[in-house]
């Protein structure tokens, strides 16, 4: 373990202050730094020893929705750091903006070493606050009115998932052995049907942004209609160019997962529907949610033939494709009559789906130890041996 | 306390993994290292000196109805250990089972050494979701997706409340001065009239399932009708013949006080009215269960002789009965027109009382300690001087 | 730091169990130490040093309305000392009195070190509760039913805001150089307008509660029938005239900003307001309510002018007054049309007003350390380098 201390120390962990918002914001290093110290900090808890860093201090988080999973590995990674949480929950629909949130920000950091946000709900707000409480703090900060100056982290938002697809991401690193060994692999991140709507693009969008990074040959599928955030689309088709791999969009799900060596399908709503749904939150408009959902559950329905099946499977890279999933899946005949996989194929990669959600506890704690700490390779020798 | 700490090592722990759901799936041994351990930890927290033997870790609590007071003693037991609490509240009327169970409860646990679930509302669901969570953590940690096998309290479900029944016996074993002296002792747990109906059983069941194994003399009174869960009278008379103790149902409740060394007068639903009410909760039928409390109502106050009064005293051993309630009782004149007990008993025995529920946090730290630690016997060297 | 330990530790610091309700209750010796160990704990933070000194324990916060700031300070505060956070949120509009009150106080205390109250909505209430339970952990700690007496901090009630009137004292001492300074210094405590109602009159009681102990001369300005308890106005006349300072009672902000060393225009409801509202929150009485409010609304409106502006700063000492405020303040044009403080005025003294609001978490440390230590001296050397 000692190695990858050493490996990490060599990296270029940027300064003091450098949230962790959008992972096309971090560098390789950054990127490879959080992977590594996430192993570190996870192989030391099996062997059941301590990843304490602070002796005090809170880790705040910032739900826009009730969250069950995020919120415990996010409690997980504080506890494991030494620090204790305190929720603030914002209830209202109407998210604030300026010298509340400046204020607010401040008010709530005195002693605050990690601030953790999700904020998914509103197409073009989430990442947009995250960026306020980021200068919030830092100008608490530099005026001397916080004594640290706390690290965010991005637990879900409009745009992108950090935690998820850096997850995903150790899962892949560990399960192909390495880093370089992804690049060339294919990996088919599709659309699936669902009994419900309004599922948040950050998932797949997240997937694409990162994956482009390594190499990988990455398909987005998707009905027609189905399409993402413009930006993040471009941003991966650049990415892939300048590291020699591939981005592919398609109609077809079997094209996608034509020779897959990883397969993601997962549901979720049209940008379009996300735009319009934000502007009905935003004016309260209930009758108008209303149409919109049973439009989209209508326009769903044409596509229940994109489900992760046996068959489907078979068309995948010896017809042994790993199949992820950032869970609950909606798993057909399980937890609903049709959904995004079969029950066959979802039991056969259970162990695999919880193994994948595992690694973010530990993704978490790495991030908070490199963006909140002010000296992270001080004290990265607390968790030497 | 280090002769307590060596006797415990004499005793048989059982394996890891086992949690403590029902007392009588324990064993004797197990019951009395739980008894024990408790012990110790009251008396070190006493001297001030620390009960801590986790460096970090969460304690998870499940809870399907609001308390106060048993959310209160999990944090407090939590805490002494050195284990941070995360809540997570189910406050759906429909309680999951199946794959989202097992997901759920793994998910959850990733950094998780115990589980704490309060799930009394229901009849036949409570213990089997308990059950259900076990396996999911079992097969998780089996399956190296966790790396700790987080013990399960239970908190109260609809079948026993150990955390109560034995906070009792340590209160008993205490006051009497061992659990030997318990032996041809006559408790008399008994009905008592309350203004308020739906009361879970889980009580009484947990009293007579317990002390039933120390060769006490046990008497359940109540009115015709108010019958507890048939396996566990069964139990209970079983148990009570092995141990050259008693088991006795009556109707009367002078009878039951009469010669009494402890009281433990309480009310309760009856048997049958809890699985009607289970069955409109589960329909979501709101007339049918208005009905029902009317009609409970009506009938428990054909039963409003069911006090502890000073007269009902006067029957027991000396006049000079232990009062025992596991709070908060409904006190005639103070919380309620017209209740379970009488000011003046309830006054003369309010310390005690007190002291009967300080036990609790010191019997789930216990718990805690024996079901979720690899090695509890290397451990105990920790809470040595 | 070292000579401040040793300076808080030739002052009184009065026996265990000596809760902090009200300032006015407080000997001099004691707040100062508070104001002593307050700043030495702050300064160890800014150095990065720990302040632990319980190795376990809950903080228990018990709030009757939602409050983020003083949830996030006492957690830091706690959090701080070692003590996990654990919530008691009374939602029932009844609050509790005698046996429960006694009963709950000592159920979540078994492991309990601190409760905080928050209880500021009802006149005649929140203090009178504060007492409850300040004598019901005193007999159970008596009785022998708790190992410890938690010290109990009032985090506002009806009467007194002891943690903002302390920071705000800690804030004039370090702005000022010393309490000695204070001396002679004019303080203006003015109502000022805002278009909400019904804020409690706890800030300008508490300012004029404590500050008229250190020579200030304070004046309390408001539009007439705006005044606050009576015995608290006469309580600051009383120490104003035994520390030679002065207390006055304006109608004319002016008047009260002219030559002030400090401002703090904050808005209020008018005594007998809250006298009416409290009875009308007991009834339950909606429509009562919304009448009470509207009318004060409508009264309100008239007082537009007593608005913190350039003009009427430029009336201040030098026209340099240190504007404070508990926050959040109503910003004209920013936070609402109308409110307390113009923008331009607001902008220049942010700053300050977050340091004021800084001081808070680590006033509340101090008072949880002097009131919840069996020996806070013997302590005090954890602190030491």
């Amino acid at each position: 373990m000692n190695t990858i201390i050493e490996k990490i120390k060599t990296l270029d962990l940027r300064k003091y202050g450098h949230d962790f918002l959008l992972t096309w914001d971090k560098s390789p290093d950054e990127l490879e730094a959080t992977l590594l110290l996430a192993e570190l900090m996870r192989e030391r808890h099996r062997l059941g020893k301590s990843n304490l860093v602070f002796n005090s201090g809170l880790a705040v988080s910032i739900f826009r929705d009730k969250s069950t999973r995020t919120r415990f590995s996010f409690a997980s990674a504080a506890n494991a750091l030494g620090l204790a949480v305190s929720d603030m929950d914002e209830e209202k629909s109407q998210i604030s903006h300026g010298e509340t949130v400046r204020e607010t920000a401040n008010m709530i950091s005195f002693m605050t070493r990690v601030i953790g946000i999700r904020d998914d709900v509103y197409l073009g707000e989430g990442h947009t606050y995250m960026q306020e409480v980021s200068e919030a703090v830092q100008t608490g900060f530099e005026e001397g009115v916080l004594h640290n100056r706390p690290g965010l982290v991005n637990l879900q938002c409009d745009i992108d998932h950090p935690t998820q697809s850096m997850s995903d991401l150790a899962m892949l690193k560990n399960y192909f052995g390495s880093l370089d060994r992804l690049k060339g692999k294919k990996i088919a991140m599709t659309w699936a049907y669902s009994p419900s709507y309004g599922k948040p693009l950050s998932v797949p969008q997240g997937i694409i942004g990162l994956l482009t990074r390594y190499g990988m040959n990455v398909t987005l599928a998707h009905p027609e209609g189905y399409t993402l955030i413009p930006e993040v689309l471009e941003l991966a088709k650049n990415q892939a160019q300048s590291t020699s791999g591939s981005f592919h969009v398609s109609n077809d799900m079997d094209d996608a997962f034509s020779d897959a060596d990883i397969v993601y399908p997962k549901s979720w709503a049209p940008f379009q529907v996300m735009e319009k749904r934000t502007s009905l939150l935003t004016q309260g408009n209930r009758a108008g949610l209303q149409d919109l959902e049973k439009t989209c559950l209508e326009n769903n329905a044409k596509f229940t033939g994109w489900e992760c099946t046996e068959e489907k499977m078979k068309l995948t890279k010896d017809g042994k494709a790993l199949y992820m999933h950032c869970l609950p899946a909606d798993i057909t005949g399980i937890s609903c009559e049709q959904g995004e996989v079969s029950a066959s194929v979802f039991d056969r990669y259970r162990r695999d789906t919880y193994m994948e959600a595992s690694y973010k506890p530990f993704i978490i704690a790495a991030m908070m130890f490199l963006t909140s700490l002010k000296d992270p390779r001080a004290v990265l020798n607390k968790l030497a041996d």
